[in-house]
């Protein structure tokens, strides 16, 4: 199965593409979407334009975006958001359901504690994804929620077969 | 000139359509679009789907989107900023430059003070808008943003013959 994972942002929203095949994980591709500042439509509109063009290169099967960190400045917490809406909606349009998940799980599940660093995570990405070379630190935190994607909907799989054999 | 006001909101968001002839303004359509709580990117796609509807059937020519109250409330401010999101993206997406203007800047304009409260606004969009019967608070308050816009836009023009006449 093809996983997205999406760190959104507005001046760069970092991507990654992971394929994961049982427990096995290999990286795809991975990436940023970046947008100048200036007029807001047409930075909304110049990410959807990439992000789209990922989706359609990539043709992924899950996508999550990582849970925005709600921060004291309300400014960049509404800039924020409105690159995270545009981040869930190119999925949705795809026909995908978005998972979210809050960044100490994503670290939580690739590092093994919540309070991880970027370097750790970059660290942990390259190792669990032999070959990955991220691009920018926001492309591995993608690419690490991605991982943490694709584990959730391993283990809700295994789940629903247990229940099925217990039947 | 047909101009688009619309007032962001992740529950409701309100719409509002406006023809200006000169200074003759005249109302076209109003309502709202609206999503039900559940899967984020689910609702962003409805409230896309329904907004590009909005532009498809009355194809405007100008396009306002209010600039959001930034609260203290940080995770209303990021629902709110991923629903703005889509607001500027889709006028975006129909090639249209997009304005933004502050809660009081639109008060000022239809109303003449910065401090007006819902029903002041929605009762001089009706003054302004003969025949208008605004769908909800919201829709008047996307038809004042079109007023403001429409307004804005007019002063500009006006503004750039006198430049070249001027010359």
């Amino acid at each position: 199965m093809r996983v997205l994972g999406i760190d959104p942002g507005l001046r760069t929203l970092g991507w990654g593409i992971i394929e994961s095949r049982g427990s096995r994980l290999s990286h795809v591709a991975n990436g940023v979407c970046q947008s100048q500042p200036g007029d807001l439509g047409a930075r909304l509109l110049s990410l959807h334009t990439q992000l789209w063009q990922v989706l359609t290169d990539y043709a992924p099967q899950g996508a999550a975006v990582e849970q925005t960190f709600v921060n004291k400045d309300g400014a960049g917490t509404l800039k924020l958001g409105q690159a995270r809406g545009i981040a869930m909606l190119v999925p949705a349009q795809f026909g995908l359901n978005v998972g979210e998940y809050a960044p100490n799980t994503v670290k939580k599940c690739v590092v093994g504690v919540g309070h991880a660093d970027k370097e750790q995570v970059g660290h942990m990405v390259r190792m669990q994804l032999p070959g990955a070379d991220p691009a920018t630190p926001d492309a591995a935190d993608a690419l690490a929620i991605a991982i943490c994607h694709a584990f959730h909907l391993q283990s809700s799989a295994a789940l629903s077969r247990a229940v099925e054999v217990g039947r």
